[in-house]
């Protein structure tokens, strides 16, 4: 049975529900791209899902970049004249600049002003800062709330450290038939950000919870990273395995209300990006294929032109484009439990494409074989066929060794799994046979 | 002369009555895919075309078949209580199921129904249904005529013979200067149906009729064969000659009003195809050019992936797309004269193309020749061109040895005959040569 | 500082009017396509650029042509009875027919009107003919200057002479860094005709004076030439140097009011082809891009297959399709002083592209480089990026040695000259090297 078959089996609201819990639960953590939050996050993971957790010491050079400073917070406030906390940590951790210098200072609003940040056009809002690689401090704010403090001095404190430490990260890997490799890619490096990590977080988990139960095709391997920093530190530590890497994905901002958005692998005609094209064409909802761009996601470290790896994102609204990234309303409210389940799904029919995709051969491909004598046509002559026939005559014809089920499917119209079906039962009849993958090596080298 | 232009000094409507009135001489004869209508048929085409006529023994086996025992049917009917004779094959063949086997029995209506196919839907025409190679019987019938059979007991009798004996098919085999070969391809096996067999059985007779009078460039192979397995039948005893057919057609289906259709081929881009969408492009009627499906008629066997041969389908309306399909409305009044007329006109246009299609190489490349001096330009300077110097100044600027007088035909927008014309000129100017397939495939091996 | 720049700098009215006034300058004078009228239009544009002027003597075979008798004229009139002049060359140089042999006659209208061409359609409008190559006299009058002519006889005279002589022509070589060649060719061999032929004139001699002062990657080559056999001529004399020509434009009639028209070379895709889509892509007026076709300016010889050269033609209104075109219509009003300065500022644009295009090689291949650390990152986490960014990452994700500065600016939808700026940072940063042609042409090889 195929995931696909398997998923619907679930009533899909209590999945919906389950996948917003595990972004509930993470929700609160001060994440960043190193540090207790990282870990606690990854903690929470590992109670699903097998992980192994990989710790990477400050000063490690990888590629162009080196390992920071591993940053950690306890409290951080402002407090007026009268020793109120005007702007409180404790309350959101949006408040604090991610990854500021620790501060403890008194100073008037003038020079205060110059390390808020706010939002003038969505006053109510928070926006989402942060300094890695610039030694500085700020706070973070809405602008309702910037406007309402009076002039005099302030006492400000930012319980932080950043040390000499770690650069935390976690694999999951599914062992399959074959060392081929797919690669899931989710950062979860956003403090409490739930559609621009948390949504990509709890899918990715769910998605490897389902998948560790079933026997593989190809090895899955699940990163839980630093956004740019971990991507970047994880090919740099594991160059040698980056060949077996087959197809990718990086899965983020997949629980809004949104259509769903596929950005392109650099390839641009990669099999990730057909199946990826395919599985939503088939789904019931908007959505829209998006040539390659170098801006974006970790898919930009893996796509660089030194890999060029065959790896595509999966979003919903893109980045940028929905007023509410990067601040306080990308909240638990913005995403939405049927849309995670939803993704989770089309997740599930990528995997089953990925899966099922094969190349046969016809065994009797001097005009068609006798259908009718296997039970495999219709029953009475000059009907119109039904679409199961007529995709057993689709696989037949293309079945030249050169082009996959997932080919044909797109050339008939027809779904992959409806393709798939016709060729297993050909398969069964003796009509079909696999290409191995060397026998095309071999063939293509002549 | 170009066989267009032989053709259209005709009376265009005398040419449409004669191809319909040899379409009513065959109308009643109860065809199926063997047995004495099919040799009937042939008769009467080999009255008009030179006809070789091949028998193949029950039995033999052909690729994944068999060649079926032969079917022959004398007289069918259900007779009621009263000895009335309700259904009866003598006012029209399509009311036994073809390739029923003999009966003769009594049952009351109910067990009889287990016989009887109706078109709900369309209530007063008879359904045409086949059991070729499952052994069974039955009757077809306007569902109105069941609606009013009374309960009771009926006589049914169905007076065939399903018997060793043989597979009867036809070529009309027309040698021009090459052995290349050009195959049109009509079936023949549909009894009282007339777009859906008869118009192409009628337009192919009559295309042959015309170029058995012409010298050709080509060698053409008509077959009038019974679908499916005839296609089968002549592929399997003719696979030395299999790779002299470099372009095809299967005709079928043009004398209805509809707007013409063509399904390329397989292989999508051959030069039939090619050759097809500019017809279709220069006359006057709706068209619309198909890609290619596995599902449909003997394009499916000549382009199952073990052949796949350049072989398209020419058709007015689709097969299943039309209600009268493959039903007792398909008849004499549902194929019209004059689009029997136009769809040869077409299908004349298709062999000038083929016939002229030629590769030619300027033989004065480095810049423009001099035309004014040959007289083959304008007589005063500063006015706009004609098409016939444009048409000049195509051919010698694509006439690199590389593109077909079609591609620039295609390229310029122009008629294929416009740009014939401009290159015999030109030939006859010392300013073209033509390419010869062998200069060709060794350019191509350097 | 790129020469679009260095162009904006100036007063654009100004720049307008200096155009139409070298236009002016010419307009009067006699040309064709040999003669003292062509030489004195190649004395005054020398005055502006640095000429070398070629003459081919009378009777030089090139390819098929031969260079034809030199034409030279005086006077030429019809007089009416009472020996007025009722047509005079010396109010309009139309008013013959190009190469008209001398004649110098009595005759009645009847017999005179055989050899008089008009426009009945715009009966105001005197009409441009030729008989270069076919020795024969004319006048072109408007038509409803013809139709006032009473019966009765007239004096006749065309004072020329056609003789042994020379064609001649002229070069404006710019030597550039490198011996591969820009060609420019432009047409002069049109009397008082301003749009076709004096506005491409005074463009590419306005072109040719701004790259003349300026430090150049390639050598540029400007031809003023007579159209067809000018360029054959050339062509014939040259062919050592045809291999030098990397990229060609042929510009004329750019001065009317309307949108741009590029027509593309034979080659539908080479490197000036995209080069003058981009440019007019990001330029304001309307623009629309021709497919190749033989019939048009001298990349008819260029464009031949032999040469098959990489030249296309820069427009505004298109040859034949507005009715001004080959009239006394097509005078200095038809030319608007705005519309020559955009047209040159598109030219502009158009070398800068060509002068900065190149093939980089990222340095830093694997993953993205830090950005960041070199101050080339925006400054705050969190935010959006900046086109300046963004084009920094383009740059650096498609710098794979493949793609050009050209093709880049065309996936990401910047301007050549944003893209242009990003790879100069980035190369000073030491994060690209750039890729020379001999690297390019062996990795091919391999």
């Amino acid at each position: 049975m195929n995931l696909l078959s398997e998923f619907d089996r679930q009533d899909l609201t209590k999945v919906g529900e389950e996948l917003h819990s595990l972004a509930a639960e993470l929700y609160p953590i001060c994440r960043s791209i190193t540090g207790e939050g990282f870990r606690q996050t990854l903690g929470l993971i590992k109670q699903r899902i097998p992980l192994q957790i990989f710790e990477v010491p400050t000063g490690t050079e990888v590629f162009d970049w080196t390992i920071p400073k591993e940053w950690n917070i306890r409290d951080a406030y402002i407090k007026d004249g009268s020793g109120r906390r005007v702007v409180d940590f404790q309350r959101s951790n949006l408040h604090v600049v991610n990854y500021s210098i620790p501060v403890r200072e008194r100073m008037p609003l003038s020079e205060l002003k110059q390390h808020l940040f706010t939002l003038p056009d969505r006053p109510d809002w928070i926006p989402y800062r942060t300094s890695y690689y610039k030694e500085a401090w700020g706070f973070c704010l809405a602008h309702n709330q910037m406007l309402a403090l009076a002039d005099g001095n302030y006492e400000v404190c930012i319980d932080s450290t950043l040390a000499a430490g770690n650069l935390t990260y976690a694999e999951c890997f599914l062992s399959g038939r074959s060392a081929d490799e797919v690669l899931i890619s989710v950062h979860a490096c956003h403090p409490s950000l739930a559609n621009d990590n948390l949504s990509g977080v709890a899918v990715a988990t769910s998605l490897a919870e389902y998948l560790a139960k079933r026997d593989l095709r190809y090895s899955y391997r699940f990163l839980f990273i630093p956004g740019t920093i971990g991507a970047i530190t994880w090919l740099a530590r594991n160059e040698s395995k980056i060949s077996r890497i087959h197809h990718g994905l990086v899965l983020t901002g997949i629980g809004d209300a949104g259509g769903f958005h596929y950005k392109k692998s650099r390839r641009g005609n990669a099999e990730i990006d057909q199946v990826v094209a395919h599985a939503l064409r088939h789904q019931g909802e908007a959505s829209e294929i998006l040539e390659f761009s170098p801006y974006g996601y970790d898919e930009r470290q893996y796509c660089s032109p030194g890999f060029n790896l065959p790896v595509g994102c999966l979003m919903r609204s893109v980045w940028g484009t929905f007023p509410e990234y990067h601040t306080s309303a990308d909240n638990l409210d913005f995403i939405r439990p049927a849309k995670m389940a939803a993704s989770l799904r089309v997740c599930a029919t990528i995997i089953d494409v990925l899966e099922g995709n094969r190349r046969y051969k016809n065994l009797k491909p001097y005009c068609e074989p006798q259908l009718g004598k296997r039970d495999l046509y219709r029953s009475s002559g000059g009907e119109a066929i039904s679409t199961e026939i007529n995709a057993r005559l689709w696989v037949l014809n293309l079945s030249d060794g050169e082009h996959t089920l997932l080919d044909i499917a797109e050339r008939s119209g027809l779904q992959f799994s409806t393709i798939c079906d016709a060729a297993e039962v050909l398969r069964q009849s003796g009509l079909l046979a696999e290409v191995a993958h060397d026998d095309l090596a071999a063939s293509n080298a002549l």
